[in-house]
């Protein structure tokens, strides 16, 4: 059993990593084409598609999965058309591979480059969510890097289907299609074994829950490229436009909070604990959301007779550091901006971080000084996404420092290596000795 | 003891790792006069360098270590004139801290950016070569990283003497001087221990032999940037410039066989064995190499008589697979660059790779299909190098593929975030409803 799951894994990988050379010159206009043509295929079996989407539901439903789950798996027509415009979208992108992103002279004439190139074999691990094997893949084929697609089990037949309608794109266009791999087995160990394949694996990105990301990140001797959690943070100055400040956390806490980029922690600025919070803190109530106060400002609430109906209740520290994804926000007051940023580092995840200001010198030193993947001025923090910055779609989120921070889209996909071009150039002008040279024609 | 080196390697990491948000603002003048500070205090500390020095190479000579590595050991006067070069070096270079590489504007008039910062901790372990030390915390220092250093023990006096004169240097000109983090004792467990901190240590980089570097890759929870060894590759084509290669490949292996850029395995079209090859052979057994080669490229040297004096065996498969770092060349002959292409596939390590050719489609297709760290047309491989590149210094280099390839040096020790400037925007125009706000600013 245990050498079958090593096979099986195995047969995956070198099957991807055969494509590579294929894939590093494969034509822009090849890429592209088969992108659209899944689109359209995509557009053509749609009945198909739901119909095997409804064996994983029903599969979902036996096991007694929560509704919030049951709808994320579900692929309806208004989903497989959001899958195609991601097709198409990733299709209308530059082709990020070749390109030369630098390139200059040294003194003794050789230019020297640096070229982007595909990173190899990608090793995507996620959860109940057939979009994402339509993400991943369309982005991977479109900078040249072979991918090993392994969702939840509970989207096996949706996944399994969409493959088949990619795969059916690339034969037609003349894509290699052994480059999408995909792990049509339950075995957890499948993951293990393939996550240890250093050398053969270029990088794994796991998507999904906290415990999901910490299993890839403990078994895996491959780099991963990941994030834990978003608790973001937003902190309220006492120079803030308090009407923007009202909008911004009420997005980014309401419009959907069970999303990694929506904010946990808001801080606010002693000074406007008066004006701003009573009115704050009633919008917040009013949209349901409960409030986990520090001393000040659940004192505010608890002496205004107005704020009654308000949910509030003392936050305690570990609060401070929970990613709640529920209508929940803990509050703390600051006396100054150091403090404010001071507690994003002790509590935040450095995922998104937000300061509302109308202070130019406050508001770059937030920029600065805040150690996050994304870092806003009087912006909500829910804009953290591949498609909302432009990039046409996304790999995952990276809170590492390494290679990438922030949405990862193609060009994270990509990484430079140096090219040299020469005229005949040695090192320290060290060429063979002229006499040696005319003795050594002479053989 | 265990319990001991915890809390000493503890005790380093969180000192270097508070020094960060000081770090990241730190104005560029005062990096550059700490800089400059050092190189002049090198020079005024000459004496007291190399006495230290001495220490090392009298404890080397006792351990009977080959006069190689006591040699690297050595700091004599030319040596640290390097050394106070490479300070003045960095310095001059543009900081890399606060560019923003690239900024856009969204539809709804965010604007999203991307801004370069640095790593955060840097572990870097390596060997008895004491100039490491100031190149890789030079380098450091100009990216706002806190480094830790963690030098092989033979070099350990000379170490401490050098990170006395940087840490004098910080104290004179306001740099946070716990940014350098110095191991100054010798227990290897300190290393696993510091390789284990996740979250703590943001990169570790080995620089040294291929089983210090293993052994790092193989105890680490943090990313670690690295290559193994050199494998480099010279593939001279049927239409290269003949001239031109006799003095790369006479470069590439002869002026410095011992460093990972030298060429290990020279691969010839079939088409010009009976041309280059005899006088190329002729010019490197001069030079003193021995020739491990296949059958085709050993029996012209042995089919004539005036190569009777070349060291020349047959090739065994483990020797195109070997980093010989000696006056050793192995052979192979081809019929095609598609065959070099996929020897330097199978055999080489990713390093650095070239092509002798005139052919411009030749050189265009060895550029985009081999898939190496650094890529050459008509120039040795001896190039690859941090300094030669242009960039100032080196930190090592990297045949991995992610974060970086090739030569590493400032830009490699910093990532980009995003960073997103609004007037109040919100995700999918989604505000507090002005019913509610309106009743809100009654509260």
């Amino acid at each position: 059993m245990q050498e079958q799951v090593v096979s099986y894994a195995l047969e995956k990988v070198e099957k991807a990593r055969q494509t590579l050379r294929a894939l590093s010159s494969l034509k822009t206009s090849i890429k592209n084409n088969t992108l659209l043509r899944a689109a359209e295929l995509l557009d053509k079996k749609r009945d198909y598609i739901k119909e095997e989407n409804s064996k994983d539901i029903e599969y979902a439903k036996s096991l007694g999965l929560s509704s919030a789950l049951i709808d994320r798996l579900l692929l309806n027509d208004k989903r497989i058309d959001g899958m195609i415009k991601v097709l198409e979208d990733v299709a209308k992108l530059p082709d990020p591979v070749g390109e030369i992103v630098r390139m200059w002279t040294l003194p003794n004439g050789l230019k020297v480059g640096r070229m982007r190139v595909p990173l190899g074999v990608v090793f995507i691990v996620y959860e109940a969510r057939p979009n994402v094997t339509i993400e991943a893949a369309s982005l991977c084929m479109k900078s040249s890097n072979a991918i090993i697609l392994r969702g939840g089990k509970e989207a096996i037949n949706s996944n399994r289907a969409l493959v088949e309608v990619l795969k059916e794109a690339c034969r037609m266009e003349g894509f290699p299609e052994d480059a999408i791999q995909f792990i049509d087995r339950p075995e957890r160990e499948i993951v293990w074994e393939i996550l240890k394949m250093e050398g053969k694996v270029d990088v794994a990105i796991p998507r999904g829950g906290e415990s999901l990301i910490r299993a890839v990140a403990e078994n895996a001797r491959v780099p991963v490229i990941k994030h834990y959690k978003g608790v973001c943070n937003i902190y309220v100055d006492d120079e803030a436009d308090l009407k923007k400040a009202y909008h911004i956390v009420y997005n980014a806490k309401v419009q959907r909070p069970s999303v990694c980029n929506a904010v946990e922690n808001l801080i606010i600025h002693r000074n406007i604990l008066e004006s701003f919070w009573p009115r704050m803190a009633y919008i917040l109530g009013k949209a349901g959301v409960e409030l986990r106060c520090d001393e000040e400002s659940l004192r505010i609430i608890k002496n205004n007779p107005r704020l009654s109906f308000v949910k509030a209740v003392p936050a305690t520290e570990e609060d401070y550091y929970e990613e709640f994804l529920d209508l929940i926000l803990a509050v703390k007051v600051v006396g100054s901006l150091e403090e404010a940023i001071d507690f994003i580092e002790k509590y935040g995840s450095k995922h998104s971080d937000a300061i509302i200001t109308e202070n130019y010198t406050k508001a770059m030193r937030f920029l600065q000084e805040v150690d996050s993947a994304a870092v806003y001025v009087n912006a909500s923090t829910r804009f953290t996404d591949g498609n909302e910055f432009g990039l046409g779609a996304e790999m995952g989120i990276s809170t590492d420092k390494i290679h990438a921070r922030g949405p990862m889209a193609l060009e994270e996909l990509t990484i430079t290596k140096f090219v040299i071009l020469g005229e005949g150039q040695v090192r320290d002008n060290v060429g063979v000795p002229e006499d040696l040279l005319s003795e050594a024609l002479q053989v």
